[in-house]
């Protein structure tokens, strides 16, 4: 989610171009309060709906506004259902990218095919539900075509999360898994003015469609610095294999000035709350795994206070995203890429919020070049 | 370019999330000067550019900050030329398009796709030069498949400008048409913190890659409010059909509060000077057309100031652009997909300065949705 570095606040660095404290938009649909590490999706805290909610059900809260009855969550299931379809194009297109291929970019591909073909006019919501529900069928059917396997047809029994792992691996998943994939989904689905979502939103100003939003959104999320990082945790884990060989590992690696991943971000000061709710699933849903994970964190937390004192470096969403998502049984690369098929509810949640009261976001560069050259026609330029 | 409507100032209305006059990134890639009408490129004033220089020539001036010898012209003139392919699978998916998709999400998917499998790690010139070349030949390819025709190869000796209108008609394009072109090509390549620069900022930012970037500002480009409108000043113009017909049709769309297309600008409280450069431009492409472009353009001049005086609506860069375009055979939905590979060199440039000296833009928040909402299982809810 971002960088250690990001972490300085703004009183002891001038802005530096981050408009790090500079309201971009007014929104009914999160708060993070960074000092607080309180999180509140429409009105209610992040640690209420976790494990309490489905990814369907936070959908529908930041689509419309308030958490549905048993009636329309299955009204809203339903229509989701309706639009896990793969179009022969976009499958053709996936069957022609390089297995090698990011499937961040692989997925950014397929929802802009898609769109080309399928979206007109403004942001609806009827858009936002198709654009939702097609993430996961086009990333399992790239990663799939990646591996050698034909693509799936969706489960009509599985909801949002459940079927995603069965696209992926052909297999009815066990209920401990779909269960931590979607609070994982709940978890990550909205917060705040991430450079995602501004992107989403900027591109939506201009009055721009859904999808070149979502995609631009997709591209964003991409960034090491945003989303793009998470796997990075999982390699560090791995890289240190042993609780044994943890604390010598990470001495070496701040010794060496490398960057700890999974610490620190821009907005909380304190424990991000979703870190919180992330430790606690990872814990349940594979405890040696978790192991590891909670004493590299225990060692790593204690040396950064140690040799960076008072940078309030804190375990952030991507430590135990990465450890959730691994138990589950994705690869490191699929991390981002499911983090995306969360968010996208409050992506297109902001568009439609963006276009329901808009302006052209719009700002200013200052101008640092030379000031009055003196033209020269190219035959006399030496 | 933007509304009409866009064009009140900062001190007669707040802020309502347009992040009017808030800098968000320092550049030495070109200077708006809006009070007094001018617009710099790296030290070299628009005017002095625009019918002296080439689309290569700025194109090197964005990228290596100094305007290029005939050595170093000649040498990028072959770096693009070499980079002009149309890979088998980007022609399938473009074939794979209905002929209704909009020649932006053509664009938008076309260079996602490439860009999937072709580019890895961070931005580099190399890739800008590489993105850049592709944008005419993945646009004419569409654009002839849509009416039924095979997209052709490149011509060996065309640069830039004429190749885009070759690859199009299949015809060595007129040589006025080219130098008319290839004027709009540079008078559009840059203009400081536009939204879609602004995206593709936000998305380097986050230390993503360089496809990326570029995707979203094709999808920010696309929006009406931003680039995407300027085929409405051609559908106006027609409407009007001719000049004695111009003042009562300008006076009863006014009574119907109906927007004028082509004047007004967020930035410019004077006369864009690249409406003045493409103004000259389009009377010489086309005389006829002109003669009508231009009463229209004093009549309704006239009339803004008569209903909205003091508003300072002038005519921007768009109108001129669409009475342009239309002039060296370029079909209306086609307008803002050229602006786009013009504008590619603006993006590139500006993404390779961003990540030269970055910081994540990453902005705030205000929440005013609801707090403190008791949460309620969903077998409780009503």
């Amino acid at each position: 989610m971002t960088a250690e570095t990001s972490t300085t606040t703004q009183e002891t660095r001038p802005n530096r171009g981050g408009l790090e404290g500079v309201v971009a938009a007014t929104t009914a649909l999160s708060k993070v309060e960074g000092t607080a590490g309180r999180l509140i999706y429409s009105g209610y805290n992040i640690h209420d709906l976790a494990r309490t909610t489905t990814f369907e059900e936070i959908a529908y809260l930041l689509w419309f506004g308030r958490l549905p009855n048993k009636t329309e969550l299955v009204d809203l299931k339903v229509r989701l259902l309706a639009e896990r379809s793969l179009p022969t194009a976009v499958l053709q297109m996936l069957r022609d990218l390089p297995a090698t291929a990011e499937p961040m970019d692989a997925l950014r591909t397929a929802v802009s095919a898609w769109g080309a073909a399928m979206i007109k006019g403004q942001p609806t919501i009827d858009q936002a539900i198709a654009v939702t529900a097609h993430f996961p069928v086009f990333l399992a059917a790239f990663h799939r075509l990646r591996n050698g396997l034909e693509p799936l047809e969706s489960h009509p029994e599985l909801g949002y999360a459940a079927n995603y792992l069965y696209l992926l691996t052909g297999q009815v998943p066990r209920d401990e898994h779909v269960k931590a994939l979607d609070a994982y989904l709940v978890l990550l689905a909205d917060h705040g003015m991430n450079a995602s979502t501004f992107t989403a939103r900027v591109v939506a100003s201009t009055d721009s469609d859904i999808v070149s939003s979502v995609v631009a959104a997709i591209g964003a999320l991409k960034g090491p610095l945003h989303g793009g990082a998470p796997s990075k945790v999982r390699d560090m884990l791995q890289a240190i294999g042993t609780q044994e060989q943890a604390e010598g590992w990470l001495r070496n690696a701040l010794g060496h000035r490398d960057r700890l991943m999974g610490f620190g971000h821009r907005v909380y000061k304190t424990e991000d709350p979703r870190a919180e709710e992330l430790r606690e699933l990872a814990r349940l849903a594979d405890p040696q795994e978790f192991a590891l994970a909670r004493r590299v964190e225990e060692l790593a937390l204690a040396l950064l206070e140690e040799q960076k004192p008072g940078r309030r470096l804190y375990t952030n969403v991507e430590y135990y995203s990465a450890v959730l998502l691994a138990s589950v049984g994705l690869p490191g690369d699929l991390f981002t890429p499911t983090f995306a098929a969360s968010r996208v509810i409050g992506w297109t949640a902001h568009i439609l919020e963006q276009v329901g009261n808009n302006r052209l976001i719009r700002p200013e560069s200052e101008y640092v070049g030379p000031t009055n050259l003196q033209f020269v026609p190219i035959d006399q330029r030496r």
